[in-house]
């Protein structure tokens, strides 16, 4: 097989400042949290932040350009529009040494997507995202063929909220299961999940081998009040289900029980962005070289210390040497 | 007066990525230095370049970035193209404190500047740019009425890479003497020092009250062979001439004599790029509050202390919180 994971998410440039938490209360914006902003939104928030610094984002392309410094062969799908963004997220992509051959969107339409990301001195990150291009992404964007010749198929909770994405989502998750591949999703964020989750549920049960979570997304999907309720319920749901618990590390849940693993340690955290994407580069890197859950969980911890001990959701260092 | 400062420069976008040595030898980059690239050696670089961080730059600029920070009242002309960075660039300056009101070019001409910065991992920072829109800087964007409302303007060798600048150049530092203010001029990089050293010299001995330059580029300007010859025969060219030194500190020169001030200590030197714009930045700041020689060099010394700290080159913290 050509590639051990082939992606398909929101295709993102972050622009992300150093904000206290008095921005985000003026601003009314609900600390950790993704919201969705349209044109104006943008326009007006960005106005109101403080420099910004531009650095390649978008979910799973964050974690795919993890999988790809960590030594994995990888593809990725999705949709910039051809502008000075759009140049800029194809150029970072690619020289993580990911495949990109999805085509833009032409500059008359929607301008790439941007994420607009205030980062208080906590190190949280308040995301809020001008989809921008990403609602272009459709069907004609998956070709079943990649999707066969990767292991692992990687989707994004993101993608339900881009209207025809979901589309292009359940076209790719049935190619991969077409060819008998593995599908893993992310759940994303607690409130996408809570705006969207029958069709969760559903895509889960249909497709899903694995299914990455933290405390609030699978609390989210299960409507259980504790983790430990969440837990419980989510067992079987898919082969595998992940849960990543920040400083206390993950728990993974399969047939056979749960299993904890420590977070790594980090001299200072700075930037918390990318923190779930990266851990499931690791772990999907693992995954695709036939390692354990516990082993691939110890990968994933790695790879997101990394990312949170600086500014951008993208590694700076190759991966590979810290295994 | 309405500023302490009114800046004029390049106005570029920088592309920041951390590179090895080697592959600047494999490009044929003098370390360290800056060299200026076309449209399409700039593609071709950028192709080859890993993942990137785009901050917003430009010599001149980085110095009022720094010197708002520190709590001055600035202004800053330079031209961008009315495009995404062209936004970028015209959001962070603006949302730093500087006033930027110079008019964006025409799309349909050439882009906002870039400048393709590879960091090695000894810190050093080697430039490649693209001029893009500053080409269309002229005498045109100089309002002289806004150069006598500033105690101080401050100019950048790199306005001599761009034919009209230099007018430009000329025609703000003649609206500022003929309303009795100070003029400032950083002589940017000793290549750029080799290839206008007839004008640098006309430019200094005409208008110049304080000159910024580092060992290399005061021996480039001077033609001679040690930091101490150039600076014996710089003495006096301007009323105040301050060389940095790196690590050594800087030294100031005036018609008493010469100081030396320490640099200040940084934990970790990351990136250099900005080190003497922000060096600059607090000297003018003190020089605008009428401090002494020594204590300009001291507010300096802490201020490049902060850019080196970290990736790219304007300030992440509030510099006013340092003094």
């Amino acid at each position: 097989m050509k590639y051990d994971v082939i992606g398909l998410g929101n295709a993102i440039v972050d622009v992300l400042s150093l904000e206290d938490d008095g921005f985000l209360e003026r601003e009314g914006l609900a600390k950790g949290g993704m919201a969705l902003i349209d044109a104006d939104q943008a326009a007006a928030l960005y106005k109101k932040m403080g420099p910004g610094q531009e650095v390649s984002g978008g979910s799973v392309a964050n974690s795919c350009a993890g999988i790809a410094s960590l030594g994995g062969r990888v593809n990725y799908v999705g949709r910039v529009c051809a502008d000075q963004l759009g140049e800029v997220f194809a150029h970072d992509i690619r020289s993580a040494g990911v495949g990109f051959d999805c085509l833009p969107s032409a500059p008359s339409g929607a301008p790439t997507a941007r994420c607009l990301i205030l980062v208080t001195p906590d190190a949280q990150r308040t995301m809020n995202t001008f989809l921008g291009a990403c609602v272009d992404l459709g069907p004609e964007d998956i070709h079943p063929e990649e999707f066969a010749d990767a292991k692992i198929t990687y989707l994004e909770g993101y993608l339900w909220d881009p209207p025809r994405a979901k589309q292009a989502m359940e076209k790719a998750a049935k190619a991969a299961k077409d060819a008998g591949r593995k599908v893993a999703l992310s759940l994303s964020d607690s409130f996408c999940v809570g705006r969207h989750r029958e069709s969760f549920n559903a895509l889960i049960d249909s497709y899903v081998d694995v299914l990455f979570a933290n405390e609030d997304e699978i609390i989210a999907l299960t409507e259980k009040d504790s983790f430990e309720a969440a837990a419980s319920a989510i067992q079987g749901k898919a082969d595998t289900v992940v849960i990543t618990r920040g400083a206390k590390g993950s728990v993974v849940i399969t047939s056979k029980g749960q299993s904890s693993i420590p977070a790594a340690p980090v001299e200072e955290v700075v930037d918390t962005t990318g923190a779930g994407d990266l851990f499931a580069a690791g772990y999907l890197y693992g995954y695709a070289k036939d390692q354990t859950p516990e082993e691939c969980a110890r990968i994933g911890a790695l790879a997101a210390a990394e990312v949170i001990s600086h500014f951008g959701a993208r590694p700076q260092v190759k991966l590979q040497s810290l295994l």
